[in-house]
């Protein structure tokens, strides 16, 4: 599918867009929106992206990033056009209050760019372009550039091929499709390397990142077909991490041959508990982050509650129950 | 490049070919074979592919794995052609002189597809396709599919897709040009499964497996740019896991950023220590295995050493030392 006439309308005729992407930008978020950034200002348009700082490490080398703007210094004068990519939410931005009143206040046009399927109800006047079947944000924006008659830069191409491996885990899920391997074709002959963005993204751990990761093996439960583990807030003080250290973290666990479902639940804060689920196959983990408020895709879905650990488990154990995934 | 008038005029004229590829084979050198044979076969010719018996457990999903013939068994009456794939000297397919003295007997025409560098000086009459500068010998076999304006069924395209995974590490070593997505794109429109195989190749761990590897991670040490662990008699035995399931396991290690030297000390014995060396970059540790009576190449290399794992260790440490690599 391609964009709608309004959005490519809007592309054309406006001339200051200030770009938002989810809290805890990943790959694809980041990637995402710089490379619309890049295209924008080829087109003389002037394009800011607001993001949380400090960006994970593993995307520094990303081509534009010391031009992200830290979320917390919004301003959102001298723009016309706010454009949500990688999710469909505002309040998906932040988690603080001040900042998405911020931003709701916003009376210029909003463009949604997702491929997350999204929340029926919300319309809020946000003109979105969202298609739940491609796997990677990314290819939306390859697909606006291509549309629009843009060219691919060595820059975009960094950055939507970084949007591709860490939205696929480097062509490894079921959303790995033709479609994927046409488009890396194309970043790949306008200058995307693949063997240098490889290890950027996913061989440049810190020591204390390993250690944080061998936590969480050494927390690791195997119930059936179910590999579950966990991070606790001391894990995160002794190795000196943060949440972002665990990106890929629970895709790991698939390693292992006869399980079809992993989990990752981390103690973000006191009490307040991030959980992550992967499954193989066609089996639906977004209908049981769903149950507790949460999102995501069939395959990769998380939500957050509150409570403590064990608290958070044994909840997550009943509902997958109740679902037969257990 | 395309293969020589001789080399498709013998796929067109001839009928029986016998394949045969390298001792160990891995996923290039057994779907490679397999495609080929199915090729042919679609061309209503026949085609036999002998090579070492058992295959490794991680391709024997594999379209076609079940025709594979045991080398030991090799017979050469009725074949017209015998064709080398993904190695081009006759001394590679087999460790055994009984077999190469019988293979070298052969006295129809020989043909190599092959993307590794040569011996020169040998050639022995064989026709050869050799082109080092392709990623994967499975895209000499698409190349001439191609050329040959056969179709790329779904056996083919399973087989071909795992040649291209397996030696281009899924898409993450230095060899992955936009050929190889361009070929993996045509692939995955042909019927081939990315996750699917990527699950089959990589993802098919054993829950003992997973365990040695966690013990691998506790007994880590980090050594300013050495990363090194050992694997103890008691850690295989408590795991109930034998050497074989250390494959890959160095490689690992390579995810930390600023390591470039992974090691991996395994007690296969009592007092019998197996040393297994990774290095980024132009750190040869070769110098280090050959110190010991070992080899390898330039950035994976390995040895074995009697005495316990504090000796094997700090041999290591004094040699890595007098080559100024710590």
């Amino acid at each position: 599918m391609n964009p709608s006439a309004e959005i490519v309308n809007i592309f054309q005729e406006e001339n200051n867009f200030l770009i938002l992407t989810h809290s805890a930008p990943d790959g694809d978020a980041i990637g995402s929106s710089l490379a619309l950034k890049f295209f924008l200002e080829k087109m003389n348009k002037k394009a800011e992206f607001f993001a949380e700082i400090p960006i994970p490490l593993q995307y520094r080398f990303l081509p534009g990033i010391n031009s992200i703007k830290d979320i917390k210094e919004i301003s959102l004068d001298n723009f016309n056009v706010l454009i949500l990519i990688d999710c469909n939410k505002i309040e998906r931005v932040s988690k603080k209050k001040e900042i998405l009143e911020k931003i709701k206040h916003f009376s210029g046009k909003k463009i949604v760019i997702d491929h997350h399927i999204p929340d029926e109800k919300d319309n809020n006047g946000l003109i979105k372009w969202i298609e739940p079947k491609k796997a990677v944000t990314g290819i939306l924006i390859y697909d606006l550039i291509k549309y629009m008659n843009g060219v691919i830069s060595e820059e975009v191409a960094f950055n939507l091929y970084t949007a591709i491996i860490v939205d696929t885990g480097n062509f490894q899920f079921d959303n790995t499709t033709d479609e994927v391997f046409q488009v890396a074709t194309e970043l790949v002959k306008a200058g995307a390397k693949p063997s240098y963005i490889y290890q950027q993204c996913f061989n440049s751990w810190e020591e204390n990142r390993l250690r944080l990761f061998i936590r969480m093996l050494n927390n690791l439960e195997i119930l059936d077909s179910l590999a579950i583990s966990y991070l606790s807030k001391s894990d995160f003080q002794d190795t000196n991490t943060t949440e972002s250290a665990t990106e890929t973290f629970v895709e790991f666990l698939r390693v292992l041959k006869d399980i079809n479902l992993t989990v990752l639940l981390r103690e973000i804060e006191s009490d307040f508990i991030k959980v992550s689920l992967r499954s193989k196959g066609n089996i639906d983990v977004r209908v049981i982050a769903r149950e507790f408020g949460g999102g995501g895709h069939e395959n990769a879905a998380g939500y957050r509650i509150k409570g403590s650990l064990k608290y958070a488990k044994d909840e997550l154990i009943e509902k997958l129950k109740k679902y037969n995934l257990l």
